[in-house]
């Protein structure tokens, strides 16, 4: 189903809508994690503000330049240096300001359905499209949308007694 | 980790995340489900609402009567005609509007630990306590949220290519 459109359309809500989720959450709630090697709601906007930073808008130029590219590995422990000494309220603000710089970037390349199908070289996958990588970036967002929301709903495993049979946040 | 205030903390939030979420999102969106019998964000904010007006409070309130009583059945299937000829935007101003109403009268019972023991009959679970009715409240608002992001993330599970291997929001 993806069109540019339309993945503009959630990935331009993501800080609005982590924000009305986690700001101003007690940290009982925002440092929670799901055990050992797992990540925090704060751990996930560090995340993100480093994927829309070094990732997704630096992947696309690769893609769009002549002859495409190679990407370099995506950092998926960034955060744990970057976010550090900050509050969970500046990696909210921070996280607006860089995905309203990354979709104002891509507005502006207005892409063509020939640009959606140009390549670069992904460093595991080989080639990938344009289109599979903005879909992508749009997914990866619900993703850790959905892992914020399951982080916290589990927090309440021990506490929802029987109802753990109907609540999947808690079991999964 | 249940306790009413961090309880709160996330019911209170509910409605402005789900509003940043799916207000003005399009119904490719909005109407999308995970295939037969499965739900939209649209049914989903329906069921919210019905919860709001029949159930959670309706039972802590059985809970606090003297000598306790028992539930009524969750109707899982009501919103299929409670939100009939609605806009989601209408939606989700009723959401916001009942969960207020439900969040002032939680308040306004101040509960104390010896409140939060006593026991209401859960038709199918038999007694369980007022602190795991809350907590139940929680983290079904934090299933839903979950259940939206993956129905939102599902969209696009033909259209990620190589990178569903990342993305569990594709495959769940």
């Amino acid at each position: 189903m993806f069109s540019v459109e339309l993945g503009l359309e959630v990935l331009e809500r993501t800080p609005a809508v982590l924000r009305a989720l986690l700001q101003g959450l007690s940290p009982d709630w925002t440092n929670a994690n799901e055990g050992p090697d797992t990540w925090s709601p704060y751990d996930v906007v560090g995340h993100l503000i480093h994927g829309e930073r070094a990732d997704w808008m630096t992947r696309v130029n690769i893609i769009l330049q002549p002859g495409g590219g190679t990407f370099h590995t995506f950092d998926r422990f960034a955060q744990f240096r970057e976010s550090q000494g900050k509050s969970l309220s500046q990696l909210l603000d921070e996280f607006a300001a860089a995905r309203r710089d990354s979709l104002a970037a891509l507005r502006a390349l207005a892409l063509t359905d020939t640009d959606l199908d140009k390549t670069g070289t992904h460093p595991k996958f080989g080639a990938v499209t344009l289109r599979q990588l903005l879909s992508t970036w749009v997914a990866h967002d619900m993703d850790h949308l959905m892992q914020i929301s399951r982080v916290l709903g589990k927090q309440l495993k021990d506490d929802v007694g029987p109802w753990t049979e109907y609540l999947r946040v808690v079991r999964s």
